[in-house]
C-alpha cells in the first residue's frame, strides 16, 4: 500500500477500506506517511467526506496508535463529559465533582484553549500549586480520593491524533466535521470512560456557528461512541452569548465556586446540574439529585478533596489582574445583545488567551459581565469589567467589543439553553 | 497574509486575488510556506479549480520565481514545440532541425522520462557524447551555429514549479489541469520563445485519456501563452496507438534520422511537417515547404550541425540492446488495435524508463513495431522485436503486452492523427 493510493481513493470521492485507513493512521504515526501526504489527505477529507465506517475506522486506528486507559478496578461506574468549547464554558468545574457526589467515577482528560475559548486546564492552574499532569496511578488515587480527577492527557493516548491535529492546525483543515469528531473520540474512548455526555456548544462563541453543523458533529460523535460501547449522548447547547457573567480563568473559578456554593449565575447552574443528570442517567445511577448534591455542600466537599489531591489550595486567593477598566452602557432599555465570539476576542487580548501552545496566559486576565441578554439596564450604569496586567491591553480589547453589543427595545432572538438532545438512534 | 487564509480561500470555493497568488507562490519559494501546506493548497486546487485568471497569476508568479530568458539579440523569430509526452513520440528531434532548416530559431528546453513516456533528453544522449546540459552562452552559440538547440532547463528558470511538481508527484495532485497547464507554461514561458505550438496526446499511452480533458488543457495552456504575449497554438494529437514504428532512446533517435533523410513512418512524417508549418505560421515565417527542407536534406544538415555544436557525434553507432526478442502475429488477418499504454510499459520494463528520477535508463532498449493498426498480418510474421540489455526482462514486458494487441476482421475505430486545431478565441 502506498500514501499515494490511499490519497487519490478519497480525492476521487471513494471509499476508504478499513485496511487502507489502518496503514494510512499507522505509517503516519511512525513517520512512513510524511506531513505533505497527510495533509493532502486532510483537504480530501475535508472536502469530499468520509462516512459513517470509514469515520469509525478511522476513530479506531487512532486509537489503536497509543495506550487504552481502564478503569475496570474502580468499584463504581464511570461518567465524562467533553465540551466542543465556548466562551465562559467553565461547566467542567462544577460539574466533575457535582457528578462524584451524586456517585459516579469522573476521569476526565482536558485540554489547554487556544484561540478565544479558554482550556479547562488552563483555568485550573489558576489556582495555586495545581498539577495538570499526573501518571495513570496518580489518576487512579485522585479518582479513588476524591471521585473525580481533571488533568492533561499523557503523550500515550492516541498520539496519531495529537500528530494529525498539530498539522490540520496550520493546513488549513480543521473544518471537518469527521475529523473533528474522530480527533475528540478518539481521546475519549481510548481515556476509558464507560459513559460519555456531549456538550456540542452553538453560536457565535462556538466553533459550530450552525444548528445544522452542530447536530451533524453531535450525531457524528454520537455513533462513535456507540459504536465502541460507549454509553454516549449530546447536548446541543447555546453559544451565542457567553456562559455565565465570568470568562478568564480565575474568573471562571471563582464563579465555579459560587455554583458550587449554591449560588453562582442561573445558565450556569441549569447546564450544570443538567449535564449532571444525563451523566448520571449515562453512567446507570438512578435516584440522586445533582441540585441537591449542590445545595446541601456534597459537590463543594469533592471539589476540595480533587483540588487538593492535585497539589491545589482550595482555600488560596487565585491571581487578579492589575487593572481594570468598566464598559458602561450606552443608553437605557433592554440589553438586546451580548455576542459570545465579541467578548471571547475580548478576554483573549486582554490575555486570558494565547496566540500559540507555548504562549503564557495570564490567569486573572478577562471579562466579568454585569448584564446578560434581555436584562433591562440603564445608561451609564457598568455592563462589564476588563481585567488585564497592563492598560495597554484594553484598546484592542474594546475594539472586539465594538458591535458586539446593543441596547434596544426587545431582546433579539436567542438560542434556548438546550437546544437538543442526540442520542444514538 | 499567512498560507492558511489562502488556503481556506481555495478551500471554501473561493477565487484567490492576484495579491495571494504572489504572496503563497513567493513564499513556497522561499520555505515560508511549508511543504504540507503547499500540498493541502494543491488538493483545494485540483478538487475546487481556479478560474482563467487565477490560472494566469498562478503561471505569472511561477515563472517570477527565477530567471527568464531573452533571445531578443537573435535576427530572426523563435519558435518552440511542446509535447504532453506519448509512446514513441521522438517528434521534437526532427522536428526541431527542421524548422530551423525553414528560417527560425528553436531553442528548445526539454525534460527527461518518467513514467511510461521517454524524454527527450534521455533519446539525445544516447548519441555518444552529446551533452544536455547548456549554460545560456552555449544556447546562444548552438543557436546561432546550427539555429536549434535542445537541452536541459537550468535549475534558475521557474524554480517554484520544480519545487511543487516534485510535491505534487508525492502527495497525489498531479492531476489538475491548471496545476499540469501551469507548469508546462510557465517553463515555456520563462524560456522567451515568440512563438509555441503545443502537442496535446490523446488516449491509452497520454496523460490525458479523453478528447475532453485534452481539449480543457489545450484551451487552458493556449490562453495562458497568448495571455502571456506567447502566439500560441495546440494541436490535439492521437495516442491510442505508438508513433511510428520505434520505441525507446536509440531505437527512436534511428527512425527520427530516416525521417530528416526523407523516409521514416507516414505518421512521424506527417506529424512533424504539420507541426512544423503550425510553428512557422505561428513565428510569421512564410513561403517555406517543410516537406521539400526534408527531402533536399537541409533539415539533416541542421540536425547535424546542433548534434556535433552539443558534443554529440552524429556519425556515431548508437547503443543496441544486447538481446532481443520476437514477438509474432498469432493469427492472420487484420492488426485491429496496439495498445500505446501497453507498448509504452513493455518498453519501460525492458529498461528504456525509469522508476525514479535517479534511475540510469538503457539506451538501447525498447520495441520495434513491424506492423500498426490497420496493417494485413500473417499469423507467425514477427509483430515486434524487444530490445533489452537481459533477458530476464522480456518476460514482464510481455506480460504488459497481454490484451495490447488485436488481430481481427477490421481495424477498430481509432482517432485520426490530428484530432483538432486550438487556437486562443
Amino acid at each position: 500500500m502506498d500514501a499515494i493510493e490511499v490519497i487519490r481513493a478519497k480525492r476521487d470521492g471513494g471509499e476508504l477500506t478499513t485496511a487502507q485507513i489502518d496503514w494510512v493512521i499507522d505509517a503516519y504515526t511512525r513517520g512512513d506517511v510524511a506531513d505533505e501526504q497527510m495533509s493532502a489527505l486532510a483537504m480530501a477529507i475535508l472536502l469530499n467526506g468520509m462516512n459513517r465506517r470509514e469515520i469509525a475506522d478511522w476513530t479506531q486506528a487512532m486509537i489503536r496508535s497509543g495506550e487504552r486507559m481502564d478503569w475496570s478496578a474502580l468499584d463504581r461506574p464511570t461518567a465524562d463529559k467533553h465540551s466542543t468549547g465556548g466562551v465562559g464554558d467553565k461547566i467542567t468545574l462544577p460539574l466533575a465533582p457535582l457528578v462524584a457526589a451524586c456517585g459516579a467515577y469522573v476521569p476526565q482528560l482536558s485540554g489547554r484553549g487556544l484561540g478565544h475559548t479558554g482550556g479547562t486546564l488552563d483555568k485550573l492552574e489558576s489556582i495555586p500549586g495545581w498539577r495538570a499532569s499526573l501518571s495513570t496511578d496518580e489518576m487512579l488515587n485522585v479518582l479513588r480520593s476524591a471521585g473525580a480527577v481533571v488533568c492533561a492527557a499523557g503523550t500515550g493516548l492516541a498520539p496519531a491524533d495529537k500528530k494529525l491535529y498539530a498539522l490540520r492546525d496550520v493546513t488549513g483543515t480543521v473544518e471537518s466535521i469527521p475529523l473533528i469528531a474522530s480527533s475528540i473520540m478518539s481521546k475519549k474512548i481510548a481515556e476509558g470512560t464507560g459513559s460519555l455526555v456531549l456538550d456540542v456548544k452553538v453560536g457565535s462563541g462556538a466553533f459550530m456557528k450552525t444548528t445544522e453543523t452542530a447536530r451533524e458533529l453531535a450525531e457524528t460523535m454520537v455513533a462513535l461512541g456507540t459504536d465502541a460501547g460507549v454509553r454516549t449522548v449530546a447536548l446541543m447547547t447555546a453559544m451565542d452569548r457567553p456562559l455565565g457573567r465570568a470568562v478568564g480563568h480565575a474568573l471562571e473559578v471563582e464563579e465555579s465556586v459560587e455554583v458550587l456554593a449554591g449560588g453562582g449565575p442561573a445558565d450556569v447552574v441549569e447546564l450544570t446540574v443538567r449535564l449532571a443528570r444525563e451523566m448520571l442517567e449515562a453512567a446507570g445511577i438512578s435516584g440522586k439529585d445533582p441540585a441537591k448534591a449542590l445545595a446541601d455542600g456534597s459537590a463543594m466537599d469533592v471539589w476540595r478533596r480533587m483540588v487538593s489531591a492535585q497539589g491545589g489550595d482550595p482555600d488560596a486567593l487565585l491571581p487578579r489582574a492589575a487593572e481594570t477598566m468598566t464598559v458602561e452602557v450606552p443608553s437605557s432599555g433592554v440589553l438586546t445583545r451580548l455576542d459570545a465570539y465579541a467578548v471571547g476576542l475580548a478576554a483573549w487580548r486582554l490575555g486570558a488567551g494565547r496566540a500559540r501552545k507555548e504562549d503564557p496566559v495570564s490567569f486573572g486576565a478577562g471579562v466579568t459581565l454585569h448584564a446578560k441578554p434581555g436584562d433591562l439596564v440603564r445608561a451609564g450604569q457598568p455592563l462589564m469589567t476588563l481585567h488585564a496586567d497592563e492598560t495597554a491591553r484594553f484598546e484592542r480589547a474594546l475594539e472586539a467589543l465594538e458591535g458586539g453589543y446593543a441596547v434596544g427595545v426587545a431582546s433579539e432572538e436567542q438560542l434556548p439553553l438546550v437546544i437538543d438532545r442526540i442520542t444514538a438512534p
